[in-house]
């Protein structure tokens, strides 16, 4: 440890200049699923770019089809070095419902919790300008005390991970060469909790489906044709009621092909973390886990695939009634996928599903939304262990190995398309609301993150066992 | 028929100028169920106000607790003939979806069908104030020939049709004296076609409930917490994907009390009027009847009752896709009631049966959209036959005796609370629109409307034989 004081003392020197840089960055709304912000996304990647650039990165915003990709490069002191590609994305999730904010989203603030820690309050914060910032900011130090790098370092920043990632395939099939490195190292993932640093070694997949159900050519009146024509909601609620069956399995034929049981030793791995459904749900106002009878909760959110309805929406739905039997009906789901689960055969079997139940005067429409299979790193490889040790030097506690209930598309990208393997290190916490109201993210995740990727950069750069 | 020439061709005359008022009232946006219209029903009442008052009424604009009504008195030429309520209703359903119209909805706008009827589109035209304008044009064309009306006449216009009425049980209470009279006339109803008059001896009755399914304490992230956590919106189409069984019978226990087969008689006269499934399905695009199994649709529209979803929503809406667990879903149901179903009954029975399938760590919001039975008029009695000679008169074809799949609420009230049968004979036709974009109605709708209630004036002041 003693090697590294130089550079952890420039980090937390740094600190408040780190947390104004991540103020400017979060102060940019750039929205990705909302066509009105593409120019904030635009925005934020030439910042991002420019920041890059002061550090002596070879940094420049790469145009898409949809918003651009920020990629870096800067050589490591040593060129044997291993070869790292940071990810991370500058894009943010929707801010309504707005009113359910306590303070503007775009303009972060610092506040304290009840129970005494600092935290800055934003659209952004956590998920995942704040994370990326970590591994910058990490760079930086390195730079400003040894003027180089311990690894030779690209870096990759997506604006569009919140809305299905649509140009990162070409992008990374045009970019192979540039962008295949030894590793990735992705910041988009949590603590074990506030105390516990944690790597992810296991994530869940995603198939996202948006489907609208047609029946009459016009909204009808319900007295003059309730009974007679059909309703599109009923046809809609009618599928989506028979996607789980009463222990809350998913019922679409063939879903849980390639879902392996969850080893026992893993499982007691699991348990031994003590995380009840009490635990789990009481923070968020339930008690009792909604999902496939008889597993807990870490199994059903990290080993378990789910069928989610994330919006529904048809007919009069503003203040007052209306007695109308609407001419379509929507919603849209996405699929959580384990194992070897094929997303694609994940879609098809969902529309099938859909398709089978419309009535022979009605139709659907499906619309896909983002594709990507469940991923697992081997839980035992050089990596994990240099940066499971790197971590437990700077918080005084063993990292915890644990799984993803979320899908982040790129690591199984980077695995299929660059045969690369991803080491998924992130500070986020359980209560920093990302894609809800008053996102946020701790001081102490934001500072201990930097001090973190500096001794996982040098864990990675030291020889081999 | 010679003796009433006089009326008629003063009602002929002045048809401009009526479509002119028309116009004038169509013009005025008096949507009840937004309170930002709440200025435009007021205004549509004094307008009605002051159009009767010119004409010898006694009118006046009444205050409720809502939207106000319209009451005015004139004495007949003889004070011991029948005493008549009019009713209808000055307000109007929402515009939405507006993009859908093709003119301003309240910029009412002459043309002409491709089978070459002279149509006036606009909200309202049709549901209802081109309807309460026939009776209103016809007691000028009485006023303007004979000085006099010939029967004594009472009105009645209500301005919360379109939301519930819920000022019209005090309104009905406070002022039952003034309003009884021997036979209530409505016109809120349609022809049977184009060709020809209906009087309705039947209304199916209406409960309408809103809820509310509340699960986590706010939005949750899919990844995070899906499999575990429960998700409202699954929660709210499972109970409404149950509320049918697969015959098209709705499931809610004690639904069918009260509700009787449809005599073998009636059901051969309604299949005598020629209305296949197909004929009645295809003009919005649909072909096969979708409610109850092996009935006709006169029968599944006039004689069965429903449960209709007329609104559902919940999660993320807008285009792109967001991966949010949301933490509340809605739905807006319509009952559709028949025979001796209680409306109260049914409402209990729908919360119980929501209630029920509530898991324990979530909850459930309802709210009452309006309550009235089903009311039946008998097929015999003087004033229909009376009506039905006028109407058989005046369009030259026998008058259909019909149900009506539509709610009434106050033709159940002025049965209930003021002892006082209704005669329902409107001229709205099937592809009016009414509630949709593009609401319209005939010309000819119009105009022999006003002359079928000279005729029915005046048959109704005739002595009983």
């Amino acid at each position: 440890m003693a090697d590294l004081e130089d550079v952890l003392s420039a980090a937390d020197a740094s600190l408040e200049a780190s947390l104004g840089r991540l103020k400017d960055l979060v102060r940019i709304p750039s929205i990705s699923t909302d066509k009105s912000h593409a120019g904030d996304c635009e925005k934020a990647a030439e910042w991002l770019v420019e920041s890059l650039s002061e550090m002596g990165f070879d940094a420049s915003v790469r145009k898409t089809d949809g918003h651009p990709m920020v990629v870096a490069h800067h050589a490591g002191a040593d060129a044997a070095a291993p070869h790292v590609l940071f990810y991370g994305h500058y894009d943010v999730q929707p801010v309504d419902p707005l009113e359910l904010w306590s303070t503007d989203p775009f303009e972060p603030t610092f506040s304290e919790t009840p129970d005494g820690r600092k935290i800055m309050t934003g659209r952004g914060t956590s998920d995942d300008k704040g994370q990326l910032l970590t591994f910058v900011e990490a760079c930086r130090a390195w730079k400003e005390t040894r003027g180089d790098l311990p690894l030779n370092v690209s870096i990759l920043f997506e604006g569009e991970e919140e809305s299905g990632s649509p140009s990162l395939i070409p992008f990374l099939e045009a970019n192979s060469d540039e962008l295949k490195a030894d590793l990735a190292l992705v910041c988009d993932t949590g603590m074990w909790d506030a105390e516990t640093p944690a790597i992810s070694v296991s994530l869940r997949g995603l198939t996202g489906e948006e489907i609208t159900v047609h029946a009459a050519s016009r909204d009808l009146h319900s007295g003059h044709y309730g009974g007679a024509a059909a309703n599109p909601i009923h046809i809609l609620t009618g599928i989506l009621g028979e996607m789980h069956d009463e222990t809350g399995r998913v019922t679409i034929p063939g879903f849980y092909d390639g879902v392996s049981e969850t080893p026992d030793d893993i499982k007691a791995m699991w348990d031994g973390l003590g995380r009840s459904a009490e635990s789990f749900l009481s923070e968020v106002g339930l008690s009792k886990p909604s999902g496939e009878e008889g597993r807990s909760v870490l199994e059903l959110t990290w080993a378990r695939p789910t069928a989610e309805i994330n919006g529904v929406w048809g007919g009069y739905t503003a203040p007052g009634f209306k007695t109308v039997i609407p001419a379509e009906a929507s919603a849209k789901i996405s699929f959580r996928l384990v194992g070897e689960q094929d997303p694609h055969a994940i879609r098809a079997a969902f529309r099938e599903f859909v398709s089978s139940r419309i009535p022979e005067d009605c139709s659907v429409e499906f619309k896909a939304h983002g594709t990507s299979g469940a991923i697992h790193l081997p839980y035992e490889s050089d990596e994990l262990a240099s940066a499971g040790k790197a971590l437990t030097e700077e918080w005084g506690k063993p990292a915890a190995f644990v799984g993803m209930g979320g899908s982040i598309p790129v690591v199984g990208f980077f695995q299929s398309m660059l045969g690369m393997q991803s080491l998924l290190v992130g500070f986020a916490l359980e209560d920093d609301c990302i894609h809800s109201p008053n996102e946020k993210y701790d001081v102490k995740s934001f500072h201990k993150g930097i001090r973190s990727w500096i001794r996982i950069m040098d864990a990675l750069a030291a020889p081999k066992a």
